[in-house]
């Protein structure tokens, strides 16, 4: 684990959470980015060498919809940056952490993600992610 | 907002979440502070220029005992280094912002905190956090 590359909030409406946490951080989102495969808009912004990534659903049956339905808006995910994925993924199940995608799959970004399951990690679900280098 | 501080995460069992989280990080936590005022036991680990907080009840009526109870273990909140905690309080109220403590008070970690309500940042609950100087 490098870093925590970003940790993921869950929000109702992408264009009025992005109104709000230009007002906390003093400064505008600088991308957004739409990942049709997991049904999601996002947005991100900078605080130091992390960043903040908004997640909104845009069908009623995506992880995030299912996560507000539920628990309401707020932190659904920490994501740490990592070199290899591919061992860290061993390495961890060795460790006896469930991992949800046992091959890594595109995320948002630019990044091969894969998630572990809350229920081995303290209620945090926990994203890894790889940048793709071309 | 400087950076990320750290990310505070809601533990049943510290002794047992240390070990969890060292299999994570492949690294163990580098303290362990007792916080009476707050009613919490926390260790902290280090990953990058950011920190993970546990937070442990030390009493029933302790805010993490309640959070625990209410929803799991889990993410607790975020905190963000600010270079002048009373400034930034009067900036966020100004912003539309809840601020839980007008006044900072003293945290973990040798910090002046003050939290903003989730209610008023999209179910997040944030801690501004100003390390003393001496």
């Amino acid at each position: 684990m490098n870093k925590i590359e970003h940790i993921g909030i869950a929000v109702k409406s992408l264009k009025d959470s992005n109104t709000l946490f230009s007002k906390l951080f003093g400064e505008a989102h600088y991308k957004i980015e739409v990942v049709k495969s997991e049904g999601v808009n996002t947005s991100f912004f900078k605080v130091g060498e992390n960043k903040i990534e908004l997640l909104e659903a845009t069908k009623k049956d995506s992880p995030i919809a299912k996560f507000i339905e539920k628990k309401g808006e707020g932190i659904h995910h920490i994501a740490f940056d990592v070199d290899d994925i591919v061992a860290e993924i061993e390495r961890l199940k060795k460790e006896g952490f469930e991992v949800l995608n046992e091959t890594p799959k595109k995320g948002a970004d630019n990044k091969l993600v894969a998630f572990l399951h809350p229920k081995s990690s303290n209620g945090v679900l926990i994203e890894l992610c790889q940048e793709i280098k071309d």
